[in-house]
């Protein structure tokens, strides 16, 4: 194979590039624009994809095989196409390219697989966890637009793993826990008893956990907790805050940490008074996030 | 988006870079060198789409929502996945690119989703059509390898459409039909009853369909019979034989045609004795296919 992968010849290269042109061509007929360009651009770069590491037949069947194999693990509970963009840096690249034009706004980062609609809502000191094991932790914050106004009933919607790294949906019996939202008062500001995020792997025993494997990667994300905030006129924001400190921040399995998301978790003895007045018979930790929405024209 | 897509300023650019590097970085431990060598390729091409076409979070939702359908409808029968690389021209492309050492050689084109283990056996003039309708045609010829020496007992496997468009995997019914295989003689020859190719659109039905139809493409193939030919010591050679003259030649939509592999399919009318003596009371045709194998060391 080396033969062939060092030395294209130029007869070879013609009739390679010969094919792709037929295929960009192939588009001319497409009436919808952006599909056009989109398709356009994809059938370059995997054309280039094949003809740079000279893809073998062998390999090309790998590849079908593998994304038989997304495509088959993939349900209503389970994305493995989104946890495959997600290692690839592909879901973290889309965020960046669109965050662009929110310079001020706080940044956005991956959704990941296990949001999911019609979570409880819980009033300001409430507490998310609802039975899920972790370590308590307070977060508050206030959310503003890009002026410095404080946005009201602005709706957080917040979710996270467990102590034992498992997302509600991976719990199987259907319950609801660590997840939850609320609305920010008059002054724009929220807070909440959550869990101190601990790093957990991402889905790692289906194909893209031996794709992992296989390029001696990790799987485990940077302890984490989400956030998704809407509100009328305010770009959507989807982001975490990470643990700042935390071993994990350089080698995020998605690639979704950015500096200005890593966030001091202040750890508390237990005992220590909590901001809503509470004595807790164990440690807990407190956190603040202020948040800055883009506004919608910004787009 | 206008905005955003034209100027993309060089503290943007950096960052979507930064991220590249990151992610071509997480390979760095991957010991399969071969595998690291295919996933940088493939990173880097896939920024590149999402970076270039500034990719919308909406689009990329679309994205997933595609390949996920893709998956869904792949089962023991259909290969959706294999149907996207054929009409993005990605199959074509890794044959073209393994082709190249094989200059003397019948030049190889797509295997298609409809290959199946397991054919009849037939012997020299039988026929492979087993119930399934369409024009007789006659096909003969021989194998020889690059010094033009015959090669006997050369396993050679044929299938194809029928008249309606369908292969016998499509009927439902379990049927075998328009697919079997024979040796060459001792002389390298040939010679078995088909039915004369008809066009037929790839099945449509599913994504890949819709995604042909959204870009104003023709689901339709050019005309062709399927063979694969397998010897001790000869590289496999999975290819078509095309009806010259045909006017979907120009326009198939898996990008297989290749100059070399169009043939006469020579129309002969009802009562013109055939080849072996018959007198068939319909009109059939007949063409001539010799095929040259590449030595397995070419590789």
């Amino acid at each position: 194979m080396t033969l062939n992968r060092d030395v294209v010849s130029a007869g070879q290269r013609a009739r390679e590039e010969d094919l792709v042109q037929r295929v960009l061509r192939s588009f001319d007929t497409c009436e919808d624009t952006r599909l056009g360009e989109i398709m356009r651009s994809l059938v370059t770069h995997l054309h280039a994809v094949v003809r740079e590491v000279r893809l073998t037949e062998a390999e090309w069947n790998k590849a079908i095989e593998f994304l038989t194999a997304v495509g088959h693990i993939t349900d209503g509970r389970r994305q493995e196409f989104i946890l495959l963009s997600d290692v690839l840096g592909a879901s973290t690249q889309t965020i960046t390219v669109n965050d662009e034009a929110h310079g001020a706004a706080t940044e956005a980062t991956v959704l990941g697989p296990f949001f999911t609609e019609g979570s409880p809502r819980i009033d300001h000191g409430g507490d998310i966890s609802n039975g899920a094991e972790g370590q308590p932790c307070w977060v508050e914050g206030t959310v503003r637009d890009t002026d410095g106004r404080p946005v009201p009933g602005a709706r957080i919607e917040v979710w996270e793993a467990d102590d034992d790294g498992f997302y509600d949906v991976q719990y199987g019996d259907g319950r609801t826990a660590a997840r939850a939202h609320l609305f920010t008062g008059d002054d724009g500001g929220y807070r909440f008893w959550a869990l101190t995020p601990t790093p957990y792997p991402i889905p790692h025993d289906g194909p893209v956990g031996q794709l992992l494997q296989a390029a001696g990667r990790s799987p485990v994300r940077a302890p984490h907790l989400h956030f998704m905030v809407t509100a009328p006129g305010a770009r959507r924001l989807v982001t975490h805050i990470f643990v700042s400190g935390d071993e994990h921040l350089g080698a995020d399995s998605v690639f979704g940490v950015k500096e200005s998301l890593v966030k001091d978790f202040v750890r508390r003895p237990a005992g220590t008074p909590a901001p809503d007045g509470r004595l807790l018979e164990r440690d807990w930790a407190r956190v603040r996030f202020d948040i800055v929405l883009a506004r919608e024209e910004a787009l």
